[in-house]
């Protein structure tokens, strides 16, 4: 199947007919039941399950919000009102049966035809599989008689309906037309069923499908999935897996997301729900690779243009402003970068060393200095882009003059620009940069001629609170970046979450981190969300102390940190020595793998620079040695 | 004992040599060790365990920082330096005794001879008490050496040394006197042990104590250990007991915490310290009361001023700024208050109705309008600020007229001031008022005369995010509050925590409340923390009746809300339809006691009032309908 822009929607998405029907949960997402449904209309969803808490604190009756959804194109695709339906109580249950005559009600207003039952939690829950169907049986038939269909959902933590066997079980025994099951990948999951018994329930017994992911954690499973969950890809369920069952199985319905976070319901409603609508895509994407032909066929998962190839990065581009810009500039000389040519029509120059390519632009847009973009190698920019345009990216306009390049952008989720390049052919991004010698420019050629650094090695960058999990949904789906390392760090000023990601072929190494808890504005230096660019040599300690005698400032490293550094791993004594009085850090991982490295200062409020040296295969990137690193910074801010 | 102030202390704190020793971990608390060690001296600490991470990544040379502690005041009672000690492996043993002796290098340059060995969780951690006790002789023997000592503490999580018996026995085998064992409380009673067996190991061989509390939490041990520790008193564990055991045994060292927190690990290291200084001196005062005299008299325990049984509010103070003063005004006439006195030199009015009453001051220095400060009534105030003095409240300067009454006052966590007042006597604090009609004012005493409003049912502060832990101390300790109601409420813009907290008799009830998640400056509207007061009436439809008719704006509850209501607790119809009507909330608990409250809008940004009625002894604040208020807030703030 083609992918097209369907009207009226992000660029990118794929007209509703030729794909699977996507619903967003409204519990998932921040704000009143107005802001929830503008958001998921906005990401393209199709439906919405509207959770009845958000239903009941609306000032839009349900004729109002019914027609609201209709002229945002949304259906309404599940209601769910209540839990705890089955009872030992005669009592309960009749109450229950008001209850739920009540909840009809609304349904017959808001113009929805099916409602969730969830096995109960209640000490007077039933644990007679018989009794339970009967007492279903008899809620289906008078939702029958109202036109309106139920599905039963076992939950992780029913008292005693707890697996999806016993629900289904227990709707086949019921046996009326308008029960089915629903199922909800975290039930299953999070409890380790296996789900491959899913493909032979009857398809159009499967009334419903909720999809959430997890990280794994090892808690209680109540708490875990209402605060924890998250969207498919961002954490470790085989999702592809189980949504396989799923389509195996015949289940037609929407691919609906129910994901209890507890940084999503803080967090803008739009972007939450480009996120979400983004994990269906590649969750689609990726089941699509383990169905069988013939359900594939039936399956309608969507199509995306494939991932690229990476080859690196083309460039680095760092932005500053013009109080700023002049001591970048001498760092980078300092390093022994060469200011080799400038942009045709932008402020912006090309400084080089090696295969390391770093672009300074100079803007009073910038407060202090940044990564405003980085570039990225890859045969076939065009193709990159519209994979991420189809899987809801924000695509740049495309700034060149005339003769120039025309480079497909696209936003990070941090605002950092992900430029597609090509060297080589007619599209080479470098065409547009002139040798500075050919302009005759009155300033020489900057840098000191210095050999060293040969390539960028990693770049890092924080991310926005909000934004930790979206962001490795994005360069996975994105880019298809795969997570290598994962840390939490004690830095002086609280825990740090970092995650690595790379291309399969590891040309590409990114790190994301982010404050366990969102930083206050309180006691502490602020620092906005620090940012550095790795640059790897063949030998730093040669790298280093040229650098220093060019004048670069690194960063003091105390004298404490090599007495532990020799307590710890006990380095040769000449290296720590050398280590020493070039204030170069040092890890070594449990196969003998070394990792030399030193920070300069920090330049313009956030941006640092890191010169590595990787040595018998280290992996890694010091992560044991960043409070160290985060302690100097801060010494060096409070000067 | 008596409590005097110790010079260069903080007020109310405890000489040194009336009491036990108290320590502070390095790891509690945010900053860089600089900082760290300055908290730990201001709040008063006696010593500190440094965490050997802040002194590897500190500029300060051992030597430095054994200066600046001993010019601080600050003993080094424990050195942290490393895990994972003994082991099956001879070439990892050798290294580990090679990492000792350079950490003993630093041991002697600080001036400090105690350091941590925790039970190992390594894979080549030893099985064996009898190996395990060799290599740790072998060790102690060479501290001993070296003028140091160890101890060993078996962590919850250890490989096969994870209970105190077991580091005991362990202890106990390997027979030096250099070698003792660290009790450490999360470790002991995480596991569930039972911390009774302390009082039978012989208290010269407890080397150290580290204290810390925890909220229940089913989950990892090693993850609730390393996130969410807390200082004594904030958390469940029965602390007095397991300290009980601890002094009964004859442990003479200091009571050190050691408390891993994500929240204190980011907040200002000066509150934070006091914060963790306060729960050790209400921690041995709860411990004194459970110790037999013979131990009591020996051990050293604190004696604080006890606390004084409290008998309501007297009066509870709203600041508004200008241009918002006028509104408050016309909201308490319309709730059918009386403006009925004013005070004789300060800018405020006393606003009457039954025992509920309401100082209203207009200033500038106010934005919007809040509650300013709640009056305690107690027989005894300067009884009251004596206890809050010792237990490190900051107690405010008095402020008063020269024939005025000196009324003491402190700060609650969250700069609400506390004042602490008796009725009748020649301390009457409504003495500096003076009535309305006496003056001659020009303008009519306010109020329309409607009856309704008894007293003040319960006052709502929402605290700042850093500071809800210390919070829930503070008004235990200082004020004798209790716990009362916990819940958690899925807000429209994230989740909230709400505790509820009274005094013993049930006359003051507070609600302290705080979002899960430190709210960003996002998308959602810009609320600081929304404060309300909440008054009684016994016949809250009639009050409301009348408060409308006044004129007050109430604030409009959706249909939605009593379609629910109705399918949930069908309250009979004609109830229905008045709380419909009147925009009135409903709640009943299960034993049938029922609640009514009904809000209104926000004045001046943050600020509301609630109208209350319990019925049946409904014992709860309706937290069920909360996300109803905030929605419609919501609504109000978006007009």
């Amino acid at each position: 199947m083609s992918v097209s822009v369907r009207p009226g929607a992000p660029p990118g998405s794929v007209r509703r007919e030729e794909r699977s029907r996507t619903a967003l949960a409204t519990v998932c997402i921040s704000g009143t039941l107005e802001d929830k449904l503008a958001a998921a209309a906005a990401a393209g969803f199709d439906g919405v399950e509207i959770f009845d808490p958000d239903l009941v604190a609306s000032a839009w009756s349900p004729e109002e919000v019914r027609t609201r959804c209709a002229d945002a194109g949304l259906a309404i695709d599940l209601f769910q009102p209540f839990r705890d339906f089955d009872s030992t109580r005669p009592d309960v249950l009749a109450a229950n049966r008001r209850r739920a005559e009540r909840k009809f009600d609304v349904m017959e207003r808001l113009g929805t035809d099916l409602v969730l039952v969830c096995s109960s939690v209640a000490p007077d829950a039933l644990d007679d599989d018989g009794a339970i169907a009967e007492q279903l049986h008899a809620l289906a038939a008078r939702a029958a008689e109202r036109g309106l269909r139920l599905c039963y959902e076992a939950l992780a933590w029913g008292t005693f309906v707890n697996t999806y066997e016993r629900s289904w079980e227990i709707v086949r025994q019921a046996d009326h037309p308008a029960l089915g099951v629903c199922l909800d990948s975290f039930h299953i999951l999070s409890r380790g069923s296996d789900p491959a018994g899913i493909a032979h329930i009857p398809g159009e017994k499967i009334f419903f499908l909720q999809l959430a992911d997890a990280p794994h954690l090892d808690m209680d499973v109540l708490q875990w999935s209402r605060h924890h969950r998250l969207f498919p890809g961002q954490g470790t369920f085989d999702l592809p897996t189980f949504l396989g069952h799923v389509l195996t199985a015949g289940y037609t319905g929407p691919l609906s997301l129910e994901v209890f976070n507890d940084v999503f319901r803080q967090s803008d409603p739009t972007r939450a729900a480009l996120d979400a609508h983004r994990s269906l895509l590649a969750l689609q994407e990726e089941t699509a690779a383990v169905l069988s032909p013939a359900v594939r066929e039936r399956a309608r998962t969507v199509e995306l243009p494939p991932a690229q190839e990476l080859h690196g990065y083309a460039f680095v581009e760092l932005a500053a402003d013009p109080a700023s810009a002049p001591a970048v500039a001498d760092l980078l000389t300092a390093l022994g970068f060469t200011r080799s040519c400038v942009h045709r029509s932008k402020p912006v120059e090309l400084w080089q060393q090696g295969d390391a390519r770093v672009v300074l632009g100079t803007s009073v847009d910038v407060d202090g200095a940044m990564i405003a973009a980085l570039g990225l190698e890859t045969a076939d920019p065009d193709a990159a882009a519209r994979r991420a345009g189809a899987l809801l990216a924000p695509v740049l306009p495309r700034e060149h003059g005339p003769a120039e390049v025309d480079l497909p952008v696209i936003a990070a989720p941090d605002g950092t620009q992900i430029f597609f390049c090509s060297s080589g052919g007619t599209a080479d991004w470098l065409t547009d940069f002139v040798p500075v010698q050919r302009l005759g420019s009155d300033t020489d050629p900057a840098g000191s001629g210095l050999e060293g650094i040969d390539r960028v090695d990693h770049v890092a960058l924080t991310q926005p609170f909000d934004h930790f999990d979206e962001a490795a949904l994005f360069y996975r789906s994105v880019l298809g970046l795969r997570p290598q390392h994962s840390s939490e760090v004690a830095a002086p000023f609280g825990l740090v979450r970092n995650r690595t990601v790379t291309d399969p072929a590891g040309t590409v190494h990114l790190g994301l981190s982010v404050s366990v808890l969102r930083r206050g504005t309180g006691w502490q230096p602020r620092v906005t969300d620090p940012q550095h660019v790795a640059f790897a040599t063949p030998d730093l300690l040669a790298t280093v102390r040229a650098a220093r005698a060019a004048g670069a400032r690194m960063l003091p490293v105390p004298p404490n940190y090599y007495d532990d550094l020799d307590a710890r791993q006990a380095p040769p004594p000449e290296l720590l020595r050398a280590l020493c009085e070039l204030d170069v850090l040092y890890d070594r991982d449990a196969q003998g793998g070394e990792f030399l490295h030193a920070y300069t200062e920090v330049l313009g409020g956030r941006l640092f620079l890191e010169l590595v040296q990787r040595i018998g295969g280290y992996a890694g990137y010091g992560e044991v040695n960043a409070p160290v690193r985060m302690a100097a910074h801060r010494r060096q801010r409070s000067r």
